[in-house]
């Protein structure tokens, strides 16, 4: 028996809760969390604010009322506000809690830019079930709405403003969108976007919000950007990225890494031997570049929660977290926009320091036989080292599912270090519907092959 | 400079005939091909019957015309006699012709069963432009149609039929139908299809047809089946798979392989340094078993086309074909069945002679988020041998291309000889309206891992 105490219930918290129970009905494991929920799905908010899930405690995959059913004992709106290792010992609510063993959610926030008037009413993140019905009635009075960020989290509330006939103006500090993807792609989904939402949807790229100015009441009524336009619109969300909860941690002696996230090895354990941690608040190790890393996503979350309860149980049930390809994917509309491993550019800049040397290829190509109705296009871009042959990433833009199918192959291709030359002939299941009879991605190691043999 | 003949005008003839031309431009590439087309793709014949291609033209992915832009010299209408292999020279309309290098494309043929009457009218297969044709036009005056066979040509023909509301019996010899799935899908993917078609379809499953009762024009009128019962039908369809079409390459002493396909390595070279085979009339490399296998299909008949042609061209060129996973994918009206590497059943067969020690782990879960609309079951099976940890083959059953999106993602692991262990915790992309945060392959591997730990 144990006594394990995780601090967030997030997606990695509630995790590695239910993880730990699960495998030893013995232990004592009993969740602390800031918020009045848990284990809810962040990634479903921008599909409640858009409308298509219609009540939002689906997004809530599990109650407490479950937690405790199954033995888990859950404190609510329980803030962390000390963690003393020499005594194994938390400090939450001003009450001193012992523990064996302590797994570290505390997820992340959002960076809050440097903005005057930053506080303003109706300025809003997206980062909890709050939030979500916060922008869903601000939506629903609203005729505009500013986004300050261009990622993820801005595209999908793009698609739910848009479907709920909102005007749409977007403002971000890069010169170009998804600037994880490179810079063809960025273009590419721009023009989707733009095309998409016509006049409804104003980019405003390497721009800066320097003030926002208020009514009376201060709530939010425009956007100064640097060049001093200004920008009207009912309300304003900040979809500026998040940064690791760690400072508590920090303060406690357990060590940050390069990143700024809390250290941990492919156990999920930090630099103090019985703490964990797992989800936003940790550093990934990104297996392309063997280098450290920070993304953070619900379904590494999940794993690491899982990782993170296995180990913190007992070393009988031993299991490594490997790393993270930093694969990512949305839809905006029929569209799907996917990536994994790294962009030629990333290559480039990773190249600076790891012994690489990118090459690129990209391949338009119907996604089905071009015979078959609702045959679309599909873009698709590898990237693969030059000296070893290995692949390195792929970026993919298409409609529906078609694309998923293909940056899911190149996970488990990079998962296992796979060369051009072994991928090549890859044999995946064709028929008319579902591929064209040489697969886009085939199409593009043939590409790639002709430049490692030149 | 080199003469380059090409017998076949397949989708490896047509392939391996193209690629030579474009390799080395000086070179002589000559195609033969007994039938009137080439380049055209069989697998799109269900979907012409059914109505979703409108144009049969479509199909061709190439005419003759084009080839000989591209300077390819195209014979329609010529059938290979006789290879001569020590005057490197074939016999074709009673014509020598003389090559340096001479590709085998020369397909596979319709296993006829032997049933009385087997020649009456009105008894289809589907093997080429003409059978789609006709099988349309017969169709088209058809009230109900008998199918013997119960594969995946099979299953494509009966949404066909059942999209032009003709009533459909369907014969087959096992005693479930898709027999190189385990039986569990069998089991499901029959239900759903049954569910589908409801009284417009009916089953004879371990049923024989001994005889076909004919009309005084000798059209198909009946089948009788081995006990004693009579199917009425107003044309019937022979979906009872294909066999390599090696006699007149055996005859010259070109080595067969132990399924009775032409022998190749994996250059694509047969018995004869300067005679390659590719596509369905080749033997294949079972990349799981390691041992040879037979199958033929569209996509792999290209990939193997390209290799002989590449070897076939020069030295220098060289590039290896590894072999297959036996992947394959169908669609069923909504539905999408899919698998590759081996079925548990497979596995267990396999073990007689392989050191292998098979396990599995089926999940239903479902294909994305759950509160996500549209949200629907996908069915998963994975096997893996329990002494090396390896991944074995995937099995899935679902709705769209939520199913192409897992089984692709194993083909690679395959490819690579993942264990379970290393795909444990594979980075899929994840959002909402694509996966579950924890993917369902994800979820059939931890099942497995439980397995391999006892």
């Amino acid at each position: 028996m144990k006594k394990i105490i995780v601090i967030g219930g997030g997606a990695a918290g509630a995790k590695a809760a239910s993880k730990a129970k699960r495998l030893e009905p013995k232990n004592h494991v009993e969740l602390y969390t800031k918020g009045d929920v848990i284990a809810y799905s962040l990634c479903g908010l921008p599909y409640y604010i858009e409308g298509s899930v219609k009540d939002i405690n689906k997004l809530i995959v599990r109650t407490p009322e479950e937690f405790i059913e199954n033995g888990i004992q859950v404190f609510l709106n329980s803030e962390l506000q000390e963690i003393i290792p020499d005594k194994n010992c938390v400090l939450i609510n001003n009450n001193h809690i012992f523990y064996d063993e302590l797994i570290l959610a505390t997820g992340a926030s959002v960076k809050i830019p440097d903005i005057e008037n930053i506080n303003a009413n109706n300025v809003f993140t997206l980062h909890s079930i709050q939030n979500g019905i916060d922008i869903k009635n601000a939506m629903q009075k609203a005729k505009s709405v500013l986004i300050i960020g261009a990622g993820y989290i801005a595209v999908e509330l793009i698609e739910a403003f848009i479907a709920n006939n909102l005007k749409v103006s977007v403002v971000e500090v890069n010169t170009r969108i998804f600037s994880d993807f490179d810079e063809d792609f960025s273009v590419a989904i721009q023009k989707i976007i733009s095309d998409k939402c016509a006049r409804n949807l104003d980019f405003y790229l390497g721009a800066k919000a320097t003030k926002f100015t208020t009514d009376e009441k201060y709530n939010f009524k425009s956007a100064i950007l640097d060049d001093e336009s200004e920008i009207f619109a009912d309300f304003c969300i900040l979809a500026t990225g998040t940064k690791p909860n760690v400072e508590i941690a920090r303060k406690a002696g357990i060590q940050t890494g390069v990143t700024g996230a809390i250290y941990v090895d492919n156990k999920m354990r930090t630099s103090i031997s019985n703490i964990y941690a797992c989800g936003d608040c940790a550093q990934k190790y990104y297996i392309i570049t063997r280098q450290p890393t920070y993304i953070g996503l619900g379904t590494i979350a999940n794993k690491e929660g899982r990782v993170a309860a296995i180990n913190a149980t007992s070393k009988d049930y031993f299991e490594n977290f490997d790393g993270v390809l930093n694969s990512t994917i949305t839809k905006f509309f029929e569209y799907t926009i996917s990536k994994t491993g790294l962009s030629y550019q990333n290559a480039l800049e990773v190249s600076k320091n790891v012994n690489l040397e990118p090459i690129q290829a990209t391949v338009s190509k119907k996604d089905k036989a071009s015979y078959m109705p609702g045959a679309s296009e599909i873009k698709i871009k590898l990237t693969a080292d030059k000296r070893s042959g290995e692949l390195l990433g792929a970026q993919a833009l298409g409609t529906r599912d078609n694309v998923a199918q293909r940056i899911n192959t190149i996970t488990s291709a990079l998962k296992s270090r796979l060369t051009v030359e072994q991928l090549l002939h890859l044999d995946l299941p064709y028929a008319p519907p579902f591929s064209s009879s040489i697969d886009p991605i085939l199409t593009a190691c043939y590409k790639l092959k002709e430049q490692l043999s030149k």
